[in-house]
């Protein structure tokens, strides 16, 4: 937990925007950490739509299986987030500590506890005391407000070494609405979905079904194209939440994800999962290097991502931009080992602008020393043409340093 | 090249006896290498017939094309391999150099080129001057002898800490025939083949097809259900080489691999690459736990296959034996995550002989202390009942330790 700040982290936080109809406050329960806060309550106005996008592990968490029972309402009115425990893999007791969670929220809220969403991160098979919540929901509620973000997402983290918030505006039919999300990552990410939990929160006025799509959109090119170490969570939770308070100032509400008024919403929304998806790469744990993985000239896209993922999620060319080493031999090896469509002498590569391999042999004005040079910066794009068809993907991952294992090493103990 | 020797090698090796029709040297060919040996050339008596299993990466090396190639002809007289260049992603000069190296081990071994067998391992993308055996091979051709097999596994070895030998011997109709083995592998070793290369040899009379149906078997269990780090190399080879020198004492030469009397062949050869494969995992770049991940109760051999990968190749996972925590929370996410049926509350866990997770939870009766005291052994199992089935398979890998990223943050530069 007392792990350095990753050098990737932002130097400073933008003032974050309140999002009209979102209160929340965060409370010490004492689930596993001392001395921090690891829950967080927030309560939303009558009217709130939800969307989700989980984990799609074979495993899930409890509260995957309690928040995914109930998006299909589409209506929420609180969410509560624990840190120190996913009760996952709880078994009997992990199902009746959601039911039990949701019920005190419930009174907390004043809402039916089918309205309230859940999710948990942290240790994984240690049973989750409902208890820990009693008093501390109610006690939390009469605290309520419309920020700061900052407090919600450090509320969240586990092996995360800074937290993660961003926002955007956007026009719905001429009215501005704002758009702010909170992310948390760190270990145990990979694509559909990480360990990763991130709520998003609007005042836009947007019918659940409208905002599922938008939601579901938004997590392929983001959240889904993120990995960390390829392992995926049994927790992992997207959940966006739109209270529809900008009808007052005038937004039409809109019910189809593919009204055009829904444009500049959904450009905002993509962009700003795509900005917490990268701030979670950044923070891997043990991360020093943000490693940007483009793929082109794939024969689909799905290919493309196939392709990517291989070379973000091989530990060799991991470790080989943690060493700082222009390794394009690896990239090669992560390439053939994907499966899919390439012809090893239409391959080439490139660290940044920097074309190191052609035609399935080092480029001959290759520069070692500019290659070199180019892997000691802190974000590193690596970029092959696989030179069979026109489609591209881009995939977010980081390095594999020494400090991975040894956070993963004693996480537990 | 320097790093420590594997706590889990061998603390002797076994006195392997000669192999009739097999006679080789090892040489300096300073390819990259300083003051050690780095080509291993052996010659076959003619009539030996040869089998061979390679890298499914689709960007394979210039050397393993040629083999693939000259597999047809089920006929081989020479085998040259290198180690600190694997030629591969090399081009054009890639084929050249396997072309002209051919060329000189034939004039050596008095054959054709097509009977010369090729592999290099190491560096990828560099290109690798045939020159290097040009006089190396002929003078080497001068001192070929029988043995020591010991000498022949460490001219093989990049980063291996410690060379990989073992020996059986079996009867066919009657007639004992012996069988040995080298292999060399370390990092980039991952199922349907590693940076492994693995050279066998017998004196037995078995056809081309009857060997290579015997060879295709034996990896199944052995070279491809084991692990190192999930990253598979461009120029992972195996190859079974058969004398025949048995049938002068007797040996009825055999023509089908399904022939009873190979019985006891089919044995010690499955057997011998099981060894030889284990050493493999027992060597991993930076190993100091042997990981053996059984599953249990699955539907089918292959969905038991996907989840021990799954488990075996998850850094999480690695990463909590290196650190001695039996979190088996993480075995949990690594069968969530395969993607093969399973079901949360069926799911048990052992570390050893403890049990520490039953239907979905933890077990009732499971001791920390117990269970943490296991993981301090350098053999550690890892067993998962999945309770949906029949069906079981085991596969084997190591820790990922610092020592791992170490290892490969500097392997190139």
């Amino acid at each position: 937990m007392s792990h350095a700040v990753s050098p990737l982290a932002p130097k400073s936080y933008p003032a974050t925007p309140v999002v009209p109809g979102v209160r929340f406050a965060t409370a010490e329960a004492g689930i596993k950490y001392k001395n921090r806060t690891d829950v967080l309550f927030a309560l939303f106005d009558e009217g709130t739509r939800v969307a989700g996008v989980f984990t799609t592990s074979k495993c899930p968490s409890a509260p995957v299986d309690w928040c995914r029972a109930n998006l299909a309402q589409g209506r929420a009115r609180a969410l509560v987030v624990n840190s120190g425990n996913a009760n996952a893999f709880t078994g009997r007791r992990g199902v009746e500590t959601v039911r039990i969670t949701a019920d005190i929220a419930a009174k907390a809220a004043g809402c039916a506890p089918a309205e309230v969403f859940l999710a948990s991160t942290g240790v994984i098979g240690e049973p989750l005391d409902p208890r820990k919540f009693e008093g501390v929901l109610d006690e939390t509620a009469t605290r309520l407000a419309e920020g700061p973000y900052l407090d919600a997402a450090k509320a969240i983290m586990t092996t995360d070494t800074f937290p993660k918030v961003a926002t955007r505006t956007a026009t719905i039919g001429g009215v501005e609405v704002v758009l702010t999300g909170i992310a948390k990552g760190a270990g145990m990410i990979a694509p559909d979905m990480a360990t990763m939990l991130s709520f998003l929160f609007t005042d836009a006025a947007i019918e659940a079904d409208a905002l599922q799509g938008l939601l579901s959109g938004a997590v392929v090119d983001s959240y889904n194209a993120t990995t960390i170490d390829g392992d995926t969570s049994t927790s992992d939770t997207v959940l966006l939440f739109a209270t529809g308070r900008a009808a007052e100032r005038g937004q039409t509400p809109v019910t189809r994800a593919d009204d055009p008024a829904l444009a500049g919403f959904r450009t905002a929304l993509d962009d700003l999962t795509l900005e917490l998806a990268k701030w979670v790469a950044k923070d891997g744990e043990g991360a020093r290097k943000f490693v940007e993985v483009r793929v082109e000239g794939a024969v689909s896209k799905a290919s493309a991502r196939r392709i990517a993922l291989s070379i973000a999620n091989s530990p060799l060319v991991k470790t080989a931009c943690a060493g700082e080493d222009a390794n394009w031999g690896r990239i090669v090896m992560a390439v053939g080992k994907a499966g899919e469509p390439a012809e090893r002498d239409r391959l080439a590569i490139w660290f940044g602008d920097t074309r190191v391999a052609v035609e399935g042999e080092r480029d001959p004005a290759y520069s070692e020393a500019v290659a070199s040079a180019y892997m000691k910066r802190d974000h590193i794009v690596v970029k092959v043409e696989i030179g069979l068809g026109a489609a591209s993907d881009t995939v977010y991952t980081c390095d594999l340093t020494k400090e991975y294992v040894a956070i993963n090493g004693d996480y537990r103990s």
